[in-house]
């Protein structure tokens, strides 16, 4: 039987690491703050990129590769982005046995590198846009680190384009964000706010940062996805400026955006239980695993049984496997299985083979359900049809009933509790109030309570009337307050 | 027009560099001896990654990913392997503002840091074998280097496997190099000979690396992928062992095999011309390009035709695009695509509208047939098909006109001419010899003539007789000399 995990009412933080260690996503490594993805983790984060890369190529973009390295002098170019960045850099100093002379930084992200470049391809508008993805590894030194979530290095891609101008520009950051939120709920089943950064949260360089939030199962806040506009703040840095159709010059605008490995997280997080991962079937590497229950004289008839079925399941075009292993019981296999995520677990023994039947079992809600032998190709796709579904509205009930309105400071520290740990229950989820803008005001929210302004979210910023829920000011923004990871 | 390219006849290093620059595959980057992989280029990167990571799979690898910073005293555990790779490391000695208590060396190779992780996933035969691959990035700290062939930091892929018996290790080692050889015969249209590397020429930590070696148009030889056998050697560095099915302890047998970007180096060296880039049709990101003929006048009716026979064309599965771009004329067009290697070209023009034809060009011939609207489809795909075919065959051709038995050294000599420096116009191909296994004897070749054994050639190893061709001992093996790259 599988390693005990934790349960989420115990301690969630544990339940999140158990789950990670013994459903075999992720280890720790050598390396303090680094991690070792496995290659259950690994085969869902390759679903994930396929998903963004289809989409990216379908919008325009185009892949392509900068070093790692990034030059000192570049990181310092943009002022904010130094700032941003300085404490979480990794810096080479050495290489090939000698001391460099100028220092080598390991990429945190790679706006400085790529506007270095940007500057000897881009002269005219006709060079314009550019639309690169780049697929790599980063590195931020972090204090604290968790597995998946926060990382010293983490896998991600991160879009670089360069624009005529400010409109296209902006049309592109909210064209992203929009395939982010698609890919998060599509695929990922993970309903989220789009929204506006406030400036205390955006990045570090950018004009406006734009994110997508997901609500996790303790409640607090995940950041899924960010979309930045940059303005001609890189452009102006590495004096990059293009000849306008009108014959001007001009420096160019710029977008960035990126989403990481921490998706992988924020899958584990929003869906699983107590039994271990719980997977969207769109990116769980096995959709279907059936798991036949033998004794020796039975073996070969429910092995063949099991091997006509795998057929037909694969021939609808369906990821499936048969667990063979005899060296384990069947109950070790169905927990082993629940542990991995597989959504649909297909039990066959003697009886099932006499009857022409066998049983199904969904991994969301644990129903089981007899289903003829014919029938089960299209039950599987049924299945996972519904449990795709299922995760996806199950996780927006559970956030929507965690968000609620407030008016006041008060209303706030009530929701969240006077627990300023931030513990699963003494948090309250989502809360939307009006806001002045200040960033004062923010502050002393985050110093008192640690709930933070995730977003002002998209769609909610017209019209705004009323007091800010924190001072009483006049209001400016809708925001969305929360505890996050 | 395109830049000119300075033809192979004239300086064959500055051709190859032009075609890298002028096709936009790759540029040159601010950190010393790293390159910038282009759009066009990584496209052709991510096609050979495909037909790479869909053979591993079928093959049973699984995809994972190791951290990208190594303890320096892991480097250390494997005597050889320290030796070989500690001149080439990148030191991170700063992290988060602090100076590190170790150093950690960027991963020239990651043998150490995933031997140092099956240490723990590794107890008994039952976890055996681990089949698993890593597609990254690495570094190694390079004097000379040259876009693709040899940069500091490479991105590629990485085997590590590890197995309950040598027979099985080494059973892993040969079928990835055959992996290796189909992917490179029959995408890259790249003739291979496979091989095992001598003594001074293996992997550092290596029992015995395996190889595949390509001839390049200026006959030097390209080490195109290896495939590493490592014994116990890792395994006791790392003090991983297992139980046997007989329940005694031993040491894990191991593998490692790798191919890198310097593939995309070897189809410009091995196919192009002075015209530009020269793509094997499978892994060209545009296979066929029509480009339209007009005036103002004809111009609607012209890209009304040119749409229906691109949608015709898209629909037979080819990979095809309209330049439709109205700021450069035809010719220049033509250079254009023809710079950026696309296998077909199909021309259209008003007299071709009303004819109900078109021009076909192929990039490998420059041959140019006219053809009936309605075949356009089915001859794309033949002629794509007779490109795939060709340059494969032109290539071998080459490379069997430019090879030669030699029975002493006196003919090396002479076969690669007295010019040490190894031009073009001084060398003289492939060589293949007898060898008496010695290492010294090897090393004066290579001083004396910068020429090395490439590998021993596999299935020209059995009953070995006569004498060395380079010292006149008694032969033990044959070998394939060359100057390489």
């Amino acid at each position: 039987m599988a390693e005990k995990i934790t349960p989420r009412s115990v301690d969630y933080s544990q339940w999140y690491i158990d789950i990670v260690i013994n459903a075999k996503l992720a280890d720790y490594s050598p390396v303090k703050g680094c991690m070792v993805i496995r290659p259950h983790g690994y085969a869902i984060w390759e679903r994930i990129q396929a998903e963004m890369d289809r989409r990216f190529k379908e919008t325009g973009h185009q892949n392509a590769y900068f070093p790692l390295l990034i030059p000192m002098s570049f990181m310092k170019k943009e002022a904010e982005h130094v700032e941003g960045f300085a404490p979480e850099l990794a810096v080479v100093t050495i290489g090939g046995g000698e001391e460099l002379e100028e220092p080598l930084c390991i990429r945190p992200t790679s706006e400085t590198i790529i506007w270095s470049k940007y500057k000897d391809w881009i002269q005219s508008w006709r060079d314009l846009p550019i639309l690169i993805n780049q697929w790599a590894n980063v590195l931020r030194w972090e204090k604290r680190t968790r597995l998946f979530l926060r990382t010293a290095e983490f896998l991600w891609q991160e879009g670089h384009t360069a624009h005529e101008t400010e409109a296209e520009a902006v049309e592109e950051t909210l064209k992203m964000l929009e395939v982010y939120r698609d890919v998060c709920e599509r695929h990922l089943c993970l309903p989220v706010i789009a929204g506006l950064k406030s400036e205390a949260e955006k990045f570090a360089g950018a004009v406006q940062t734009y994110c997508i939030e997901a609500m996790m199962q303790d409640k607090k806040a995940l950041q899924a996805g960010t979309s930045h506009f940059l303005g001609q703040n890189f452009a102006k840095a590495f004096d990059v400026q293009f000849q306008t159709r009108d014959g001007k010059l001009d420096h160019v605008w710029a977008t960035s955006w990126g989403t990481s490995t921490r998706l992988v997280g924020a899958i584990i997080m929003a869906h699983s239980d107590d039994k271990g991962l719980v997977l969207p079937p769109s990116l769980a590497p096995e959709e279907l695993v059936i798991v036949p229950i033998y004794k020796n004289e039975t073996k070969a008839a429910v092995l063949a049984y099991g091997d006509q079925l795998l057929a037909a399941i694969k021939a609808a075009g369906i990821r499936a496997v048969m667990d063979t292993d005899d060296s384990s019981s069947p109950g070790w296999k169905f927990a082993e299985w629940e542990m991995r995520g597989t959504p649909v677990r297909v039990e066959i023994g003697p009886r099932d083979l006499e009857a022409g039947k066998v049983m199904m079992a969904r991994r969301d809600t644990g129903e089981k359900v007899p289903v003829e032998a014919a029938a089960v190709p299209a039950k599987a796709r049924e299945l996972l049809d519904a449990i795709q579904k299922n995760l996806f509205e199950r996780a927006r009930a559970f956030r929507d009933e965690n968000t609620r309105k407030v008016a006041s400071k008060a209303e706030i520290l009530e929701f969240y509790g006077a627990d300023s740990a931030g513990t699963a229950a003494a948090h309250g989820g989502f809360a939307e109030g009006l806001w002045c803008g200040s960033r004062t005001c923010e502050a002393a929210l985050k110093a008192e309570s640690k709930v933070t302004i995730r977003c002002l979210p998209l769609g909610k910023q017209e019209d705004i009337s009323g007091k800010c829920c924190l001072c009483g000011e006049p209001a400016k923004h809708t925001a969305v307050f929360a505890r996050n990871y």
